[in-house]
Order: structure tokens, then C-alpha cells, then sequence
């Protein structure tokens, strides 16, 4: 992959137990793959590899890629990221993202 | 993305100054991509993108994805693997993977 702007979002959820929340976050995620500057998009899940440097504790992952940065920045505002925002933001504990762009 | 294994990798280098250190890295994962089993891969770095929740503090990423979870196993024990550990694993001060697949 070159030429590509990659956003990698990771959820922590409040309830990590409830299969509820984590189907609604999957299902806004859906929705939100629908924002035209999404190149393309991953719904994840923790694959099931262990090892002391693998990050397992995360719930749900959300991988797009962009053409450019500019991309990214109108995917932020866009109506249907903010209103994925708005319906599923109570549900996470936590987030970290990681932007990454070319060497 | 479907029927994918995505493994993502953050490297933070003992000597972040050192852009001797970060060519090191860079060059040994580009031949770290000669792995037969890899579908697509990233080398980045951090996008300058500014928000509470990002990550910004790395200095190499590798995105690198499979067909399936046995080709990221095989991954793992490839020759050409285990000689990029080799030759640069002391320039890593630490290492965070995320291994995701399907929802």
C-alpha cells in the first residue's frame, strides 16, 4: 500500500460483556462506511494470537484508508461520522487511534 | 476489507533522534515484505494528525495483512522473519501488535 493515508481506531467498551453494545457499535460502524472518502474499511475483532506484546483487550477495531489526508480531515466532519458519534459514543470506555501516512 | 488478517504493528526506537536508527528499521522491513505469505503492506509513520485519542508518539508503523490466520503463523517463523528480529530488534525500546480478523 502506497500513496495511503490509514486511520486505525481501537474501542474499548463499557460493558464489555454485553453483546448488545458491541452488535451497536458494529452496526454504526456499517453505517459509517458509507462516508465517500473511505477508501476501503475493516471491521475487527481481537484475532486470538497471544503474546506479551499483542494488545488483545480491545473490543472492536476500525481500519480505513484514505486517498490523502485531506480525506480524513472531511471524513471528520462529515454528517454521518458525526452521527455515528452522537448514537454510539456512550457506549465505549475507551479509544486510541493511529493515524499513519507514508515514510 | 473481508476474509482478511490484519496485523499492526507500532514501533517506538530506543533512540528517537536517530534517524540512522529509523532508516534501519524502515530498510529492514522492506525486506521484511519479501515474506511470501504477506497480501499488502504499510511502513509509516505518524500522519501529524492532533487529537486527545491519537497516538502520535511512535515512529514506524507496519500494517501488513494475510489471506488467513495460518499465513500470519507461518509469517511469524519465516526465515526472512526471524532475520529482521535478528538484525533489528535492538533498535525497538518497545513494540505494541494488534492482530484483528472479521467480526
Amino acid at each position: 500500500m502506497q500513496n495511503v493515508f490509514i486511520h486505525h481506531v481501537f474501542f474499548w467498551l463499557k460493558d464489555p460483556a454485553n453483546d448488545v453494545s458491541k452488535k451497536q457499535l458494529i452496526e454504526g460502524l456499517q453505517k459509517l462506511s458509507a462516508v465517500s472518502t473511505i477508501r476501503s474499511f475493516h471491521i475487527g475483532k481481537p484475532a486470538g494470537t497471544e503474546r506479551s506484546v499483542i494488545d488483545t483487550t480491545y473490543a472492536v477495531s476500525w481500519l480505513i484508508t484514505f486517498d490523502k489526508a485531506s480525506d480524513q480531515d472531511s471524513y471528520q466532519v462529515d454528517p454521518i461520522h458525526l452521527n455515528f458519534v452522537k448514537e454510539c459514543a456512550s457506549l465505549w470506555d475507551k479509544v486510541v487511534v493511529y493515524d499513519s501516512v507514508d515514510v
